[in-house]
This record gives C-alpha cells, structure tokens and sequence, in this order.
C-alpha cells in the first residue's frame, strides 16, 4: 500500500469574510526529502488569526496564492533527517502548512525541547505563551499598580498577558466577547474586571472597568477597541501592538483610530509593535520563567484542542468569530 | 502718567479657522506682584502651532477661555522680583500671554542665561531646538545612513531636526509646502531632498525622495502626511510623534490614518510622542552640543521676527497657514 499525503489546500482567496469553501481536503503523494530537508509527521498544528492575515497580502512572510497548502504553525516529529543536527524523533515547530506529512527546509524550523502535555508547546510554551511574555514585559512594561488592559482577553495570547500582569502586580482588566468569556476571565484566570465589547457602551464600560485610566494596553484587535482604550490611556502610557483581528476577516477599514497622532503626542504614548524574533536571545529565560509560574500554578493554562485535520478550517473560521476559550489547536496525529 | 499694560485677549474661541476676530487689542492696569512672584516685561513672544492646540480643550496646559488674555511663551526681563532667586534684570523663559508686562510665579517660570542673539533663546536654544534635538536623537534615534523624513520641515523645529540628522550622517527628505520652501531647505539647509505636499502625488514623491524607505519619521503635522510616511516605513522604524498641526485649525479629524495599527504590527514600527519635560536632566549638555554646532556653522539658524505686539494675532494665523521659514516670533520690546 502506498501512503498518501493529505493536505488541507486554500482553493480561493477570501475578498471578504472566510468560508469552508475556500478550502479543499486534497490526497497527494508523499513529499520526499532533498539535501538539507526534513520529512516530518504533523502533530499538532497550530490555529492563529495571523493564518488569515496571511491571506491579505505579504506580511513578515509572503502572501498566500489560491492552489497552496494552507499555510501554518505545527509542532510535528521529524521522520526522516537529511540535514545535520536533525535526527528521526525530534520536535520542530515550524510551517509546515495543513497536512499529515510535509517536506521542510531544516534551516526554516525550530528543534524544540518535548514537554507534557506536547499541547503545551503550542501554547504557553509556543508562539502564544512567549508572545504575551515579550510583549508585554518587554514592550508594554508594566510596574505594580498600573492597570494593564488586554483585548482579545480569552484568546491565545490574551489569557496569559492577563495572567502575568497579575502576577507582576497590576489591575487587570480584559476586553472579550460575550458575558460568558468575561465571566470566564474573572472566575478562572483572576482578571480583576472584564469588558464585554459586544454588549455596547465599550467607552463607560472601559472607564468604570479602568477608573484610574489605562497605563497599559495589550492590542490584538485594533479599530474601533483600540480606539477606545487611546482614549482612556494615561500620561506616558505604552501601547503594545500586537495584533489587529478586527481588521483580518473582511475588507480593509476605511481609516485608522480617532486620536492618533493627536493623542499620542498630549499624553506621550508609545505604540509599539514586535514579533518574537526580535527577543530570540532572552527565549530560554522566558520560558524557563513561565514553566516556573505553570508549576507553581500562578498561571493556568487553557487549551481549545480539536481532532483531526479537517477540522481545521471550521476551526479557524470559528477562531476569527471568536468562539474558542484560550488557545486553539488541531491534534492531527 | 500710569503706565498702562497692552495685552491681546481671546475675545471668542475660535469652532473652526482661526481669525483677527477671535482677539482683540486691551488696555488695563498695570499688574503688581505679590509674594513669590515677578513683574517681568516681556521681550520678544514665541509663536508656535500649540498656541492653537490650547484653543480646542487640556492639552498638557490647562484649555484656553475666552476673555483671557492669549497664551503664549515669551522670553521677558524681570522688572521687579518679590521671588528668591530672581533679580531685576534676569531673562526669564514662561508663560506669560500676549502682553507687554505680566506678572508670573516664579516657580513656574524658567530662568535663562542671555546670548546673543536673544532670539536664539527662542529657536535654536529654546523649546524649538531642544525639541528637535530630544526628539529626534533620543525618540527618533537615528542611526548614520538611515533616511530621516520630517514634515513642516521648514517650520521652527523642522529646520533644525533636518539639519541634525545631516550631522548624524542621515539622507534626510523634508516635507513642506511649496515650491520655493522645499527649495530652499535644499539650498539653504542641505537637506538631500524636499517634498512639496500641496504639489498633489504625495506617495509618488515620497517613494522618489526615500527610495530605500524611511527609517525615523519626525511627524510634526499628523493626518494624510503621517500616513503616507507610515506605508513608506521600514522593519523596525521609528515615529517620533511631536504634533499634529494639520489638525489643530479646523474641526476635529473624523478618522485617524489608515494602517494603524495594522502597519505597527507587521513592521515593528515605534510612534512615540514626548514633550521637553520628559528629557529635563539633559538640557545642559544638549545645549552645549546645539552651541558647538551652531558656533562650527554645521547649524544654520532661520528665524521669522515680526515687529510689535499687535502682529501677533497675524502672525499666528500665517503661522498655521504655513507662511513662516524657520522659527516666527515677535519683538514687543
């Protein structure tokens, strides 16, 4: 019997909002590795909003084309190695795209170290866990007493930037969708307030979730949320920008945030974006100080995990609407 | 004979455009100090795009009235001290309002060492020249070979902010408005190229001026300008947010630009706004440094002096408007 390869393949580029019918479950033969190349087994493969900004043009990488594999993060175990340091066995972390088996360049993957449960390689010992670590220590700079705000506050990243500004003393306060996520939020991870911006009057409800003004805001989200928090930061404030998922899944906005430059230059805001490379070298004390803070049961760890491959596109699509609590992921094998 | 005091006063707040209608020229008593406080007589009046900035709500000074006299920045002579510390005779830098005499708390006033010019005090060796310096050199911080682009280039900042970055080993491209200024920040100021914005095909000139992209923006005016710079901006830019004068003689913008803050996350770019404040500790030593440069001829110092204090209101109408080459202020005495 000969194995095949099955792929997940974006038959259509979306113009507006993404469907199932963008993609296409394909079976392809098994892809063979060349000199320098590693042929790897998926088993975890990783869902993120960044998967759809992908679909909007170039971003740190190329734009997608309709045909491709879907693109995408995975934890995956190395089956054959034709490159130096890579034996049958190891873990990488790398874009592998949507599929049961690919074909990677050695030098474009991560050798990482396995850890139990493997889900939480993905999460908060992955892209989401140091992304919230670097972001907002390093970029948003919290001290105790200050009020971190974070939106996108029961998404990947969000649970853990509300965790670790508890854990370095602020008020936290989490933006999210839904009475339950908020709920959610309070009774489960601690947050100290949490703001339902899909119940309407987002501006009272920041400022009576955030009395003494914002000195952080984590920003996932962008448009109109952003917006609302410039409004509310504080003198010298830091804004880490680290996402904007309310502009991926449709047309393009119109215009950016009332307030900028205006507020940015009367309160002496700092906007910033990163993306983690930029703090490669201070990775293994981060995670060594985030597993420190999961042992000692500082910080939860929620998980959002799906099985099987073709879950995969609902599981997005339901990721952009916002429907998963903490990090979600498809268990591929 | 009683020596009266001429002062300019906001007669209305101005909803839109700024006009002569807004103020009006008063004669009252003369002001007397009591304790911890000067009579100061004022010298020459600083014009600045803020002063409009007061007229539309707090800013980092309280909101202007109408039936106040106009704020503004002025270097002026004590004429009497009831303050320790302050002596007849002693140049002082504050606010003092549009007016030939004012009475001011000392502690709210900085006291200034006399050069030669005295309007240097006011450009080069005031809030003009220290802001060009802090925020380029420290928000900004360019690097040799990068490509520094400043708008209201030729504005009282502007010119020094350009002319800084050449001494750092920048390619620097103004933008201003006009034919003849974008001219002369070449001819006179060598900047390496000037974008004229009214001239229409602002990206295309942008594109044509920093053919390798832009590294540090210095962004005086905000709106269309500041987003045509953020499509233009490097990996890893910077944006030193300084103010917003496109914005401030109007009605207030319905949207902010565009690719905020999409273009922060996906370019790692820094917008920071700062006031002088901020770098107080190193004022001396930025002087200094400003002093050599100047003394060496690596600075050239434009300066716009209108005569008599009823040419303020004018004065600061054309300022807006965008008529000055280099710093504007007034010699009232």
């Amino acid at each position: 019997m000969t194995v095949m390869n099955h792929q997940i393949q974006l038959a259509s580029l979306p113009s507006e909002k993404l469907a199932p019918s963008h993609f296409r479950l394909a079976q392809v033969p098994m892809p063979t590795a060349g000199e320098g190349e590693l042929l790897v087994k998926i088993r975890i493969i990783s869902l993120d909003a960044a998967n759809r900004a992908w679909m909007q043009g170039a971003t740190y990488r190329s734009a997608l084309e309709a045909g491709q594999v879907m693109a995408g993060g995975a934890l995956a175990e190395v089956v054959e190695s034709r490159a130096p340091g890579f034996a049958a066995g190891d873990l990488i972390f790398g874009d592998t795209g949507w599929q049961s088996f690919a074909v990677v360049k050695a030098s474009a993957v991560q050798k990482v170290q396995a850890r139990e449960p493997l889900s939480h390689l993905l999460s908060i010992y992955g892209v989401a866990g140091l992304t919230a670590y670097f972001g907002l220590l390093n970029v948003g700079e919290p001290k105790a007493g200050d009020t971190v705000v974070v939106s996108a506050a029961a998404g990947s990243v969000g649970v853990f930037v509300g965790q670790i500004a508890k854990i370095k003393g602020c008020r936290v306060v989490g933006i999210a969708g839904g009475a339950r996520k908020c709920q959610w939020l309070k009774d489960e991870l601690g947050f100290d307030a949490a703001v339902d911006y899909k119940a309407g009057g987002l501006a009272a409800s920041l400022k009576e979730a955030a009395p003494k003004g914002i000195d952080v805001y984590f920003d996932n989200v962008g448009g109109d949320i952003l917006e609302a928090c410039l409004f509310r930061m504080n003198q010298g404030g830091r804004i880490a920008c680290c996402g904007a998922v309310s502009q991926y899944d449709g047309a393009p906005p119109r215009h950016g945030p009332r307030g900028i430059p205006g507020l940015i230059v009367t309160k002496r805001l700092r906007m910033q974006g990163f993306i983690l490379y930029d703090f490669a070298a201070q990775r293994d004390r981060a995670l060594n100080e985030l597993e420190g803070w999961v042992k000692s049961g500082q910080i939860k760890v929620p998980e959002d995990v799906l099985e099987g491959l073709e879950a995969a596109p609902g599981g997005l699509i339901g990721l952009l609407a916002g429907e998963n609590f903490g990090k979600r992921m498809v268990r591929v094998s």
